[in-house]
């Protein structure tokens, strides 16, 4: 009854592909993906065929046998077929973000007309009116793993933010509230750039070599010097923003935040970042098995979930 | 015309008081206090009377010789004599927070009003409904030095906390609200005990020696069992909230956090100390004498203020 | 003759149990353990009472192929049967200490009646002369892992630091004796309930949550309120010593060790911890395969255990 | 005979001036700078024309006592008039390096033109051609302080970065010779514009918020632009140089160095950088007064000079 | 056709030979080794015999089926069989320097012969001139793993350092040239007793307990003390050279290096051995299958390799 | 009858003399020193006979004004004459362990005798019983500043060690107690070399560039050789334990501890410098002024001292 192997058949996308000769011949060791992550596999003896056709990206239909090891798995490869265009679906292999685009645009477009300083808002409408950047801007998800890492999950993470940037801009009345907002709606721009959306996400070879921060510095200051007056101490600090949303240099920014509305960036970034992270893994797992998730190897803990609520007193997870 | 040293009279406070012996006879170092700051200062061969009476804490009217070196300033005392609580006002040597306290409080009331939670509700109306306790929270500053190191300082920095807690919880809908919102008002309650002030502020022997985290969680835990059928998990979460706001182990917390209101808890504190800083640094300089503050030693970088707004733009600082 | 795969049986504790659905069906994912450690498991296509009755702390008769990969192990289940307590006994699972309990009981006793300062004294018998604590505490680990993970660990570890405590407080004559003892004594009672012993060592939620320094502070604190008189700065050294025996704050203390005897309780502390675990990974191996032990990971070394004693100089292990 | 003050009389550089309100008048505090590094100064009671007239980066004569305290030393001004243009020279106060600018001009133009890959020929004949901005580049220091902070520290450090860098590439003949020597030389060319040299070296306000790794990539990319048909891969190898060259995020690349170009240049520049660092502290103390050099605080020791050399064997500092 | 997995015949050594026993039998778990680097194997109910002949650094002819897991192998061991020396040849198993050893010895004693200063030169011919010595110096690797672990690796590591510390010794005229090339000849001389080279390489039990750099200083100890006459203050240095070499505490260093000479050395290492390594895994992958090389541990980054070259630019990699 | 200057008159010895030319003359800075600590003077426009003779550690009556500033003094010296060696005692200057020197080589003595194994008694015996050695031995501190930091603070030192070390064989008694206790005994023995005592305590030049650690090596590794038939494992076992003893790379030890008694000898020695050094500091300020220690710069914290002992209970400091 129970098998310590299955026989299986799924539709995949080719993740890496790398090829190593033993004395017993030659086989092949695949990362496949999906929406649930990635698999292993392994192809002895491949064919010509089989060495020469299927490349990264290609979305194929794998049969062989699953294998478990310590909780992991690992397909061996019996036979791979590589699909057209035609055959799938690109929205099975990447997930998506709950929420809608157009919901996102719309929401991103109010942000924007909202703002007073008309350099700024020039700016934005010369970012976010450009249509071929807006449909990029909307695919492109914030992080390769982690927090955000849909399709979407970019325009989120900056609409989650900007929500909570407007009430910090009321606490703190003496920040520039329309330099903020700006920064909100610019600081991962790099990312577009930086993460490939094909049939999975990957980065880009200038994402890898310049990385989002060197990127979106470079997208904002074309944008700057097609408008014509743009104040220069404006662009620096809009620069110095995004090369400092990272609030240290050995989390990635080449300077620190020196500027009220820079500080409250990283702040803000990382409040949403940590915090839709958490959240996505505490998603993850339905039904529930127990009170604690699983260990969550990027914070370096477990996250406790709780009892079940009881409903009786109005409080969540108690 | 120009002098290296002034004669000065002022009314300060004892902060230290040491005795040292040297081969030419005895002398006290001081270190006094006021508003401005800490001042030092040196009194050769001291009376046994000044030796006897002058104690830390004491408010005393100093004469003698201000000496600068390197940007700092000392006090070579003539005269030292110990005033009367008549003789001077408290609020002469510590600053008070520009909110007012009843406004402050007020706040704090429509707060707890709001929780829906009715143990969590109880627990709140038993901490800031005790009169005693009340006054001491609204003097209490927030720290030592750095963010909100003034009477009143605690409460302001709850108060601005709560307001952008309310928005992160509608933000991120998943999140038990009322849990959040209490976690917010009683994360810092052991600063009452662990600060001490007096006609300065300090650190009392017990919050030295056990820190404002192990008396929160003491305080919290008292008001706990005094409350009926109050249920164990909600008094774990609650204590795993104060123990793990700072995050990580090496700024104190000797716990992570591992609930989402926890995570979200740490993040919000961490934004308004570091903004209310950076804030305080900004506006403590007036006139500015130019687009950079004094280098901000917690920070360990310049802060950029920028050029003085044009106004014609609506922006400020640019 | 030699095969890769091999049938066994054993009876085990379910210490982790995981569900998750593959496009085949579904399977669970166990964490089995024993005396020996841990080992995982994989079940496909579970029937609906597996998925029902089996349950974390389980002890549990399985069925299955053994695989090897890389040196460790998993199990494929074929079988898995509930036991019930009379089936089994809890010690098979657990390791025990090899020092008897009541030994342990009669040295700590002796220990306690050896204090001269009545308060301490006191406070001492009213911990250890509680029975049902005291059970507890003889049968609690020191660590999950590590050093002392087993029954009657904890008991061990605070005899063993207890005489070298003793020749300490000889040594540096300006200590109290009597302070420093009692520090030994409760510095880590926490761990009583940190640590759940059912049929496997683990956390407890607040184990995890709330970690053994706060719930040995709130511990200790419980008994002094029970103790007339009990002076309020001894009260606050006792704290301080359990919340600092750490000894910094990236080890998990919120406050550093202040005091003279705190600070020597720490030290004492750390090194009966790491000549304990060192010693139980030189004992594990035998017999010996070469003159180093397996790498250590928790140490990140080698331990090296040398040549064959020769015996005709009277030394070891030379 | 032996004084503890001195009047003196100097020509220096104002670096910094902060005006302070006391309760026995106002005060300014400056920082002045000449060759021989910084000197602080007090005005008490400044004239309206003092606080209106003297400014940052002016030259001016200052009377005064000097006073030494723990061997810094302060000057207490009685008298400070600034100097028109006409009445002194840039070079009494900013060091200049030993070696000739048109020397090192030459050398540079001699490696251009060893570069046989036409494109990046052609960029180096674009940045360096341009009379203007080779001037500022000759004149630059290489660091505020530290190595090369000198007029021509720039080049200088260029000049011997390429003298190490023509041998490696000698030696390790897989690497693309052009390539690294191209790195060499645009590497730092951000210093440009993050330092200003007037009448002292300081930061800019863009060299302070966006730093010269950022300042030197946009430099690059302007060139790089006006170069019909340069090839986009080159540019991404150039660019990715200029971010990695501090070699690791905590030392300001927001990107570490992944091809052996990159790898290298940071290696030769860190080599040169901290050579010429100890030979400055080395040169600075003539005549020697021991075998030890004063503390050097960036590198946090001492440094051995050794007795003096005998002369008989050849060899030097034995 | 593709098979999971695969019956196998290999000769590899032996590296480490662990056994364990459960409740089904006897098992014995293996570490091979030869040229393409390690691999694990299995071998369930072992032999009296095997148990007994097959030992560490045994060449062996071992049959069984390789199985893959997660991209790496294991073998399950169905027969092993120990050959004599005859039967092999050591070549086999570690990989060998590119260059030949001939030449590099030419190359070190072309290097000493230049030394100015007698007494290091006649020092560096004590060392070198001793045959015994220097065939196992030219058969020494630089490391057990990563950079220059091959035979004659560390007669390449000192080479091309020296052709480097050549140049460096002309840009920096200030340095003492003999110095530093016997610094460079010598820093690594402990590597010959640290690193075992029989059928594989490995830590010898001194190497692991006293480390190349204290190994190193007492050769070099030994050997000045035979050269009458000696200066001690030379002696001081190059000991210092050797101890200092790995820069800082951290990497191993007792002591941080503190003459110009002893800083270069630890820079011309730094460079050497990341190049090296770097460049050994560009070479690696042959054919390439992607712009970049596989995830590299000991570097935590992938290395760019770039697209082929075009050739029709004269520059590589491009 | 304050004074903020007085005229003082002192012998001290002379720590460091560093000359300085400015634009109005030359100056000397000096660092004296005497039990007391440190001592900064300032002395200008020295005649040539100061220059030329006053030399480091002379001893000098120097007569002057003491300033203070920010808690700390300088001497501005009018006056000063070296004296001879008849004109003062060593003993003035370097503050002396209050444990007798005859004492503690009786108990060393009887330590030695206690050891079993013959090749380590008789090591110790040839180590100990070299009078001239004993001799350096018993006068060297064991360290420059912090714990045991006068004449005789290195037997002391090893004493106490010894003491807490007889306890821990007993404790652990898989533990090589002959081993343990030898490696007490030799493990700081390169201090002797270390530091140099003469009006003063200071580093020697070895003692900078080679360090306590490999000094102690050397000194043990000619005496071992010196003994016929010194098994060569009990060699290695010593060198490993005084190489290791600092127990981290960070903390100067080139290798780890990674042999049981390597371990021990590591803790017994943390624990001893920290207890000692935290008395000292504890010791030090007399009469008492507070409950607080000033802040210790070592440890980075303030010490507790607590209030005064009521002596009705037995207990101390509490």
């Amino acid at each position: 009854m129970a098998k310590s192997t299955e026989r299986v058949e799924r539709v995949m996308v080719v993740a890496r592909k790398d090829g190593r000769d033993s004395v017993n011949g030659r086989f092949l060791i695949f990362q496949f993906t999906d929406k649930d992550g990635p698999l292993k596999g392994v192809l002895w003896q491949p064919t010509e065929e089989i060495e020469r056709e299927i490349k990264v990206n290609d979305v194929v239909r794998i049969k062989g046998e699953m294998k478990s090891y310590q909780g992991a798995f690992e397909i061996h490869v019996s036979s791979i077929v590589k699909l057209s265009e035609k055959e799938y679906d690109v929205e099975q292999f990447i997930p998506t973000s709950n929420v809608e685009a157009t919901e996102m645009h719309n929401e991103i477009l109010t942000i924007i007309s909202a703002i007073g300083n008309e350099h700024l808002r020039r700016l934005l409408e010369s970012i976010f009116g450009d249509e071929e950047f807006m449909t990029a801007f909307l695919r492109s998800p914030a992080a390769r793993v982690w927090h955000h890492s849909c399709i979407g999950g970019l325009a989120q993470h900056v609409r989650d933010m900007a929500h909570i940037a407007e009430r910090v801009a009321e606490v703190y009345s003496e920040v520039d509230r329309d330099l903020l907002m700006t920064g909100v709606l610019i600081h991962d721009l790099g990312k577009v750039r930086e993460l490939e959306v094909t049939n999975r996400i990957d980065y880009s070879d200038q994402g890898r070599l310049l990385g989002h921060i060197m990127l979106g510095v470079e997208l904002i200051e074309d944008r700057m010097r097609s408008i014509e007056g743009f104040p220069a101490e404006l662009s620096l600090r809009l620069k110095h923003m995004i090369l400092s949303h990272h609030g240290s240099l050995e989390h990635g920014s080449p300077i620190v935040p020196m500027t009220i509305e820079a500080i409250l960036l990283h702040y803000i970034d990382n409040l949403d970042a940590q915090a839709r992270g958490t959240l996505q893994v505490l998603e993850k797992e339905t039904p529930r098995f127990g009170k604690w998730t699983e260990y969550v190897k990027l914070l370096d803990r477990f996250i406790y979930r709780g009892e079940e609520p009881r409903g009786d007193d109005g409080s969540k997870g108690m």
